[in-house]
């Protein structure tokens, strides 16, 4: 009885729909004001930009809520255009009358890439990251803003976004495929056979958004992809990739790959930048990190070089949906590759 | 830019389809294999109805994995008919192999309403219970095999369902609430008016499935429903309803209505009948509770009666999908009203 269900190509107006719809409920936004490392980081970021945002011109794309516009009133702001495509935008302009904010921010319902400003500015900010850095392709838009409304000279918070991987071994999925050898002695009926079908089940291709945790990480991450915000183009977006070389710490099964992404503040008059990080070797986000599954664990030791490429780029069906994918030679094994992508979350993906 | 999205009627054949290719992926029959209460009752049930079970016939109307088929072959069944819709049945088959029962149990892919047997059987066994007990409709399948395939004075495991209604405070909903209030000392932007819009996310019309724990129930369950599975008819399943009358423990703010349900298989011999119960003052099963919330909390005190009805009936966009209607008293207030319904977890409602 069970059909395979053919993706339908989504046309772009109906991509967005579903995109911006999933913005309309509390839910996620108040993931985002509740993960504090996040909400903190960028609060930090604009307050210790304060001499560049002081008195000047502010574009925050995809306002949300409005809380990044409102810290950067905070931060001595004149004026903020707070754009955003979604329904939530009226409650943003209920939080900002609720804090005496009208004269200094105007919330404008719609794209940046449709929406007209009386003027450009000298400061765009954005919290425009999705799982695995570019899931969603919210930063097409803030390029869009920047090459239309940012003056020469301005200011992007962040200015910078880079992305990692390392090879893991995620114990969840150990245990998930062990489970079926514990059931003959429960029931007395042997399912061991069902842990094969089990493994292609979860280690499957999807890009799976999973808390990983440093002590499952086996190697230390390499940097495969390095974007500056102030030059990177629509154009290189469309295929971020680069290499890795890693030696395992110790013996252990390989089962996955883990991508996640630091975004970097500028940071005048201080030593080092401030960087928001997803990494698992940090405290949690609501990002947590992106996990590829190999299609079998993998077994290494200390010193097993782990090398190949990543690269990532927009599914064809849904231009908003990464996909990844992999080559990658394990020790002595022949090469392996994998594509990986987003599952299809929303709805009406297929006919 | 968000649009209504109204919602497609689904033709049957689709809703079948969306039905079982959920059970195609490994992770649910994890659950449900996982759940010790369901699978040590139902093989508890089995092994103590062996005096019916032993040298006779069965049919497992949905047998998923095949598990429950295999205990009834360890109860002495003498030929188990496994009779499973989705792909899950190769499982089934590889699993039976496994355990050497190939000469007892013949798994059949096919709908029940579709397969041919040949010759009625003396017992139906059956693990049909979606939430709030009725979503997925499976029992009309159980109903129909019952009426095509049971013998005369044949045994139905189990024998017989029942729902319970009660008040509840859930408090993740009022922290969910609360926490908007929160945000001015954090950040130092006021985010309360959140709250209201938050509520009205939070507090819709979806059948909700959570945990719901024995401290957040305000009152004694009421048993609102009772199916006797020898008996009832598909007809009947299409209303099912009662009447309710709590008087609250004490003090609270009531957000919400949790039904769960029951099911009881004969026990020959025995004092106490074998129940399996989703009762939130009960071992949690992957059942949980379906809770279904107010527009707002309403505060009660002790001995505030809260009267009403409740009835369940099947979607008109979906047969398989349930709806809930509740009319309600609670206190002094006046005569609420408010329908509920699954939320469309699968593709392809949206046109």
């Amino acid at each position: 009885m069970s059909h395979v269900v053919k993706k339908r190509k989504l046309d772009k107006t109906r991509q967005d729909r579903l995109y911006f719809d999933s913005y309309t409920d509390v839910t996620i936004h108040e993931e985002m004001i509740a993960d504090h490392v996040r909400t903190n980081t960028y609060r930090m970021a604009i307050l210790n930009n304060s001499e560049s945002i002081r008195g000047k011109v502010v574009l925050d794309v995809g306002a949300g809520t409005g809380v990044l516009s409102m810290f950067c009133v905070q931060a001595g702001a004149r004026k903020v255009y707070a754009v955003e495509a979604c329904s939530i935008a009226e409650q943003a302009a209920n939080i900002v009358k609720q804090n005496n904010m009208e004269d200094k921010i105007e919330v404008i319902r719609g794209t940046v890439e449709t929406v007209d400003l009386p003027e450009k500015v000298e400061v765009i900010v954005s919290e425009w990251m999705g799982y695995a850095l570019l899931h969603e392709s919210m930063l097409n838009s803030v390029l869009y803003a920047r090459d239309k409304w940012l003056k020469p000279g301005g200011i992007i918070l962040p200015h910078k976004a880079e992305l990692y991987i390392a090879p893991v071994s995620d114990p969840v999925v150990e245990d998930r495929l062990q489970f079926w050898y514990t059931v003959k002695d429960q029931y007395g009926v042997d399912m061991s056979c069902m842990s094969d079908f089990a493994r292609g089940c979860i280690m499957n291709s999807d890009i799976t958004v999973n808390s990983v945790h440093g002590e499952d990480v086996l190697s230390h991450p390499a940097r495969f992809a390095e974007l500056d915000l102030h030059t990177v183009t629509v154009e290189e977006l469309r295929s971020v990739k680069g290499k890795f070389n890693f030696e395992s710490f110790g013996s252990a099964a390989v089962n996955a790959f883990c991508v996640f992404f630091t975004v970097t503040f500028p940071c005048p008059d201080k030593p080092q930048p401030l960087v928001l990080s997803t990494s698992p070797f940090k405290p949690e986000t609501h990002w947590k990190q992106a996990v590829l599954y190999l299609d079998a664990p993998v077994d290494v030791v200390q010193d097993t070089v782990v090398t190949g490429e990543i690269s990532m780029f927009p599914s064809e069906e849904s231009a908003r949906h990464i996909c990844i994918h992999v080559d990658y030679i394990i020790g002595e094994q022949k090469r392996q590759s994998k594509t990986f992508s987003i599952p299809d979350w929303s709805s009406g993906a297929q006919s």
